[in-house]
């Protein structure tokens, strides 16, 4: 049982150490020396739990789609089917990529040439974003005339525009700056009776500095 | 005078070949040999004009920001200072993202790990967006209340997002894509009284076919 739960670990600190490693070079130039070295593991422990590069990447990949899961389905529980979910659930991704080091790894391997086309991540987002947009329709949430699958293409642009200049300046992630995003699209997208009762700054308060620990993030 | 165009003719399809392969693999798997093999010339032609990958990628980001700044200028002539500009402007980035291989080639490597600090292409794309809108504020054109910088930001990041997303998907960059987009944020940001002068399809006429050929994008 210890040794099942050494193993846990050790696996848990490769795959942190990988999405880290991959954020800060990319998928090709990362070696599986400086994962092993970042995990503090050795590399026989680190072929004990990933045969090559694409099973780490993919472990990753994985993990980052649950955690991405995770906010997703907290935001829709908290706020039924509303566009207040949608609203949400980009400030918490945002977060996620500022603190959570796999999500943020596994959002470099989403738009990494090498993996792109294997990764689930953006395509989930998508889904769920115009998922979301749908439901909002049916609520009555949305304006008269505004189509949920084409604000919801916009809301997937704008988010995965973010997602990318965040990856070189972190300020494209603040609160601010997804706050202000939703100043701009909610009073052209939401019904004029709702827009009232709507939170651009996120339905949630800002997590006390000492709440935003990376375990936090989800 | 015929060996200078012929050096040239050889030059110009080493760009080009480049900018094919690294939009194609990602920087860092781009081989030499597959950029001169595409170009249809040998390996000592390539490193007669160009010592090493990173001056090859250089040239590439080069000539797509000079793609770039010839359509944000071109469309700042025939608009004045106006938001259309701005819309203009977005409708021809994505056309060359479509059509031109080099500006697609140039974004690519900006949205590369191992490129992205040096490449101009996304920081003048975000600098141009804010003067433009800068210059619409102070012409009246934007709303009361909405700030240049905050609409900039907006812009910016959904332009990258439809670049970035395009990438996978080249229907993230149809013309009625990114109509749709100014459809969402124009009565957004315009002065109520510009909004009927204002065209979010974009102020010129969609090429025809016979005239959407790459030389024509720009």
């Amino acid at each position: 049982m210890v040794k099942q739960e050494r193993a846990a670990r050790t696996r848990r600190s490769l795959i942190q150490a990988a999405a880290e490693v991959f954020a800060e070079q990319g998928f090709v130039p990362a070696s599986l020396g400086a994962i092993s070295k970042r995990a503090g593991v050795s590399n026989g422990a680190l072929h004990f739990h990933f045969a090559n590069k694409n099973m780490l990447a993919e472990a990753v990949e994985t993990e980052a789609a649950e955690a991405v899961r995770r906010l997703t389905e907290a935001a829709r529980a908290r706020q039924g089917n509303s566009l207040q979910s949608v609203v949400d659930a980009t400030h918490d991704l945002m977060r996620s990529l500022l603190q959570d080091a796999i999500v943020r790894g596994g959002f470099e391997l989403a738009g990494d040439m090498q993996r792109r086309t294997k990764s689930p991540l953006r395509s989930e987002w998508r889904q769920w974003v115009e998922d979301s947009l749908r439901a909002a329709q049916r609520a009555g949430v949305l304006a008269e005339g505004v189509s949920a699958a084409e604000a919801a293409r916009v809301v997937v642009a704008a988010t995965v525009g973010l997602e990318v200049l965040g990856g070189a300046d972190p300020s494209w992630l603040s609160r601010q700056n997804v706050t202000r995003f939703w100043e701009m699209l909610l009073p052209r997208i939401a019904d004029r009776r709702r827009l009232g009762t709507l939170v651009c700054a996120g339905s949630r308060p800002p997590a006390a500095p000492s709440e935003s620990a990376p375990g936090q993030s989800q």
